[in-house]
């Protein structure tokens, strides 16, 4: 709330037009639920047009299934519950019959947002390599339930780059590209080269040995000499979907 | 012992009134019970307020059974073992029946103190995500065992800023605040910002990729802008309480 | 060039429509000038709309003044010399008369795009610490000289979280917005909860010992809890100043 | 603000008993000033006890002096900024002829405050060899710029443990304790065995090879085998003098 | 061999007194029996004192056994596999069934030798705590198969210095002193100031969150601050003993 | 396909020698097959003497299994899948019966190229232990199969130097050497500096503690104070095999 | 010397063929001079075609000079000294007036081998940027003096690929590659994927943040996706001449 | 002080033969001088053989003086001040006239105990190269000045082992063994291989690029294959010279 606004809102209650509670809600101004164990964070959609996506790691399934449930029962949005386990889905499925789960991508969701999507502007998923498919499967679907047309293409990593220049195509017509490899990452920056648009990179933990569980990939994007290409963490496909689709609503 | 305690035994010593074993035991000061795998260290109680807390990890669970029985024994005190499994428990519980464990804290203890508890001043424990709660709950209980009053607030990360500033008076009202957070671990410099009380901020090892198991969160906790925010070993709520509960009874 | 492209392009070369040479350039595409130490990458100004900015560390006096001269003379856009010092830019002055140095910046540039800015759409560059600054500075001008519209808030971190919630209203109406911190890089992530947009996150190598040079920060913001946010190269304002401005200049 | 001070405040607003402008900058809380590279805060002094702090490293000497400058104005307590160098000084000096500076702390400050001094509670501060001294003294002139009353026991590290045990009568009166160690950092372990008070370990970046510029130190201190040994970054005095400060003026 | 016994050796051959195949033997110098996967050191029993020692990670279980067998023809001494499981043991009990293992240790041995032991001259094997038992338990076995007399003191890590200093007896009659210590190791300093004698630091990888697996103690150890402290790789029990074997044979 | 190919290529197509299909895959360059989750890189046989390698890690025993296939019957040279499990194996083995699996070096082949080998150049293949053969036998079945003689030499490791020295012969007579080790890695510096060939290092993840998984290994090979030590990944027998292969087939 | 070498030794020794001195020698094998701070190794010529070279960093002046001259004096071979400075070359050039110095390439040198050149075998040195051309020229340089042909093609980093492929001509007839890159080291994967010639990679220190010192780019390649790549040390450009020049020579 | 001379202590106290001051002295042990910025040890050199030792990184040039002349003044034994700078010594001069420096090993020393050297039990010091000579000396100095033989043996590196063989005479003879090496440290391992007797490793500083300061030729050490191999801080030649002596003065 900038000054204006907040005065506005104090003159609309001096003058009673609003009462305490309102003005209270409002200059406390965001709004949640206290379930004890969360605090559901409902003015998420509104302050980011998506609600809250719940990270299933460390959570147990009765949790995980209850804010699922009261995020689906604020809002008429899509829902994304992240990193989530077969065993995560099945305690949602009992209070959301209605909910979807994706194994490759690990997120379960609901679909129901209508709102007609741009078919000219789509997110490219790059993947270096086959092994690096779930990651790519977690952007793009996240991408997707945010409202956003995705086009995979996989295993063109630099090691074939024909591979990827004979797609070249795709690289000029996508809006916003995520790139997602692992062992030395390479290929991120040989995109970001070709490109002249926003390129995600995300370090997969897809190798051995001196990866490092991913770290090597890392630091090769944070490196890159390919200027404006953007790090998530290792592995992270849901981040890359989130700012891809941020990107891509831009007008 | 100072020089004027010391001073004042070995007189007392030299009129005869204290005899060879009582001076020696003196001297060489502190007792502990020497069995075999284990020094239990019954002067501790008296050293530091509270009995020694057995660390379980790598321990089997005939000994923690028979650490345990021993501290029971010499001590009124409340009893800790901490990063205990189930199994670690039933061994004990075989030894020491009024034995009780809390899973989530991961905890063994004896509860037994019945020195009333200082209402006024509570120690405030604030997790950043729902997945923290357990590394929370093994410093409060740690807290409470200690005679300590606790409150919690879960779940108010800065993702949802709002959250937490809605429950600005509890950080008021608090007399020390533990906070244990993992990824970025920002919580604890927020409220380090906000707070006139000691901030003891606890990495924990929720995350993934580079978040390497914790040492993410623990860099960002020690590089705090905000002055004053101590800080301790990755996942160790244990620590947390124990300092927490000895700041809360400082008058 | 994809498919269909090629096809054309074969198609005229077999009517006689275009010769020899052109196709030949065609084909291996791109153009760039050898200039023994360097290939300097005139096609990058179409490929990517801006040309290319050298990294000056590592290169000697006489090479950056030669590869800018090249640049100045085969492009009407503006020129950028990043990581540059006052020895590079004396220089460039006797080849390039009108380079500028900014010295904050440590950017050499030559401005006389004279294409109009939209002032509606603005990069917001906050920073965390008065010392972050130059990082900030070297973001901004990166982005100016690009034709953005920049605005600067310096000096919101964490540790006082009113100074940055006074200034909502900037991150309200921002664009794109780029964080420059360092220590424990917190205001990355307060930042990316608040916004619904996207938030470009740069490490800085401001703090002492167990900060690592900025990895603390580098962390902190690749594992931030807030989604959506990306992260930069430590210190790497260049970076941050391109991707925000290709971001920005989505429509 | 909580909600009954809240409630409170937009009441009076409402009858009138405060105007606009008051109620705003109470809602917006916090106070500070603005001077372009730098927010002052001065609502730190009223929220935490004492002012905003500067931390002199990447700051330009005008910089410094201008802050410093700002915070003389606006504040009656004493002033600190800490990391500073004499020339950053000279150039406070300027500014604010009464600013003295500590060259073995690094430390610039005014000292104005003439609230009496508790002399029966002192902070301790220990020290493993001559070479952390420097660090022993940010903490303790931290310290007592900040009204406590501060004892030095310098050079009683473990490779000679009778020199600690000595001076055990020093740990039994302090009431808090500050232990600055570098190379194993081993003192904090030994001192936290000792003690029944709140012990702060400031890990000391003095050592070569595997010390790792502090990095041993810190871990050790981490990793201590004494519950509720609380830790800082690396050479942090200041940090350890602001914490032991606020535990030392609990009541 | 040195240039005098080399001279020797020729002149023998070339006289006659010893023939081809003994002189290559010599001058090939040290013996082993080559069985495909393992080139069996025959000649280290001489070189050093004591046969091969089996490091059973990574190989299989027929592995061991043979070349265990092995060992065993070759030579009277006593023989030991280190790192050993279960499932190993057993395999080498069906080839040699005078073999024993102690599972603490994880150590295959065969123990014939009947040299008499120095009772006068012993090997103190001191731990920090319970949960290094088992490296301690390494180190001692294999220093007793070497024909050393062994004495532990379990748990007297530095969080209560008393339980050590009453047991300062033992660290003065010691003749090599072996320190098994994780988390913080501190216990290796305060001994090595202690003793006129050498000690032996062997990390442990006991503790969680920022020991590293060990690497806490190591530094810890390394960068100790009393002097003539050797460091052995984190839980090389077995390193330990056997060099402290080395150092109580001196004469 | 450098100027002057290329110009040919074009004065055919426009003499009508080629069509339109030809030159757009000949200037498109290399040929794959894209099967969906994989491009399957046809063109690597010609452009590298040999197929396309599976890495299985990370990708389905469907995925693994059709890739295996695709690549089978577009070449007659031998199929290499590496790091490949028994499951793996069966499910390539329902599509192509002659698949072969060697489970030591954890390779699926089919080996049918009956070039004749030379049997006077072979590479060598040394490891420091018996723990360290896997990844020897990795690196020999990789250059068998691409038709090198290939020799084993196991356990010659630098703690019984006497082991390397005797088989000095087979350093002498080899064209080029792999040296497979893991522990200190000391093994690839001592052939280094007895040979006068190429030395291929591939450090090994056998040791423990300090080993840090191979990183020990990995440092020491990267420091060789032997000059012309080339050094791999971690494990990375199969392309120690594969740059074995390339050097021993020069002519 | 093996078996076989060694017998006929012997037997020549009986026979009185050779004298005591001779195969003292001979069995003592290689031969060196002690010149106290030094161990000049005179076989090296022999055992490995070229002398020893001087590692300069860490001698003096004095040790580095007479080195060269003991050196220069035992060989007609070319002398190299490398990571030289210039007051090294000037302590040389005192004791050896024919000694050159390449600044770029920080070696002093003595080219007097009139052995010719092969022509049609060359080695390639590819540098991903201009800041990598020390490292280039370290390489280049060092195979210049063992006898090889050498071409340079600079600034082809993956920014612009195109600079790359346009070069595909010297990547097809070349006989070994090196290439020296620094950040994100990307250039290495790429190059590998397009030859089938060995690829020798050099990682360089150019960079800044998280390139840690050449430490992303020594990753990167080590985890290169292109089979065959092999790996130096950071800036270790003298390695890779080494390597380069023995593999170039093979037949 | 053990159980016996503590209760002989008290009874003499008690029967008057000893009076407060003198038993209190004796209780509280060891005795010390307290100059304010150091507690001098005098109780070392009865404790341990030998004073203590002053390390001079991180003092002023007044403190190491005025430490150095207590502890002359308190004994007469050797003093020894390492890590020290000519302007160390040139302070120490001024107060203590008979002091000497080594520049080589960097310490500051009196000689004037004439205790004869037992000529028959030498340490020899090994080094890998002539760069690691400062270590060397730095240890061989200190075991001199401690009473010892000292033998050096410099640049005997793996790179050319024939060196390292010739003097394996020496390796023979030697009671105890030093080895300083940097780079990849594989010296280490090969000594530790090839004698029966207590070798110590000193990891040095010389390298660059991976060897990261120290840490490879560390790491190295740590997981060498020999068993007994006892490793030093980097670069700490002073630790390794203390245990050679009190190992070679072992009776």
């Amino acid at each position: 709330m900038n000054n204006i606004e907040l005065l506005d809102l104090l003159h609309a209650y001096k003058q009673g037009n609003i009462n305490d509670a309102t003005i209270m809600k409002k200059i406390q101004n965001d709004s949640f639920d206290d379930i004890g164990f969360a605090k559901v964070d409902h003015s998420r959609a509104n302050r980011q047009d998506f609600p809250e996506v719940i990270y299933c790691a460390g959570k147990t399934n009765q949790q995980i299934a209850e804010i699922f449930l009261n995020l689906f029962n604020h809002s008429q949005k899509n829902i994304i519950a992240s990193r989530a386990t077969k065993e995560n889905y099945e305690a949602v499925l009992k209070l959301v019959p209605t909910a979807l789960y994706d194994e490759a991508a690990r997120i379960i969701y609901v679909q129901r947002d209508n709102t007609p999507v741009d078919d000219k502007r789509f997110i490219l998923v790059l993947t270096a390599g086959t092994s690096d498919i779930p990651v790519a499967k977690e952007a793009g679907l996240t991408a997707q339930l945010m409202n956003n047309k995705v086009e995979y293409c996989f295993d063109v990593g630099v090691a074939g780059i024909h591979r990827l220049l004979a797609r070249k195509d795709l690289i000029d017509k996508a809006n916003v590209i995520i790139v997602a490899a692992g062992m030395e990452g390479a290929l991120a920056s040989v995109v970001g080269g070709l490109a002249n648009k926003p390129v995600i990179a995300v370090p997969t933990s897809v190798g051995y040995g001196a990866s490092f569980g991913g770290l090597s990939a890392l630091l090769a994007m944070l490196n890159s000499c390919a200027a404006g290409v953007a790090v998530m963490n290792i592995d992270n496909g849901f981040g890359a979907g989130r700012l891809a689709s941020m990107i891509n609503h831009m007008r």
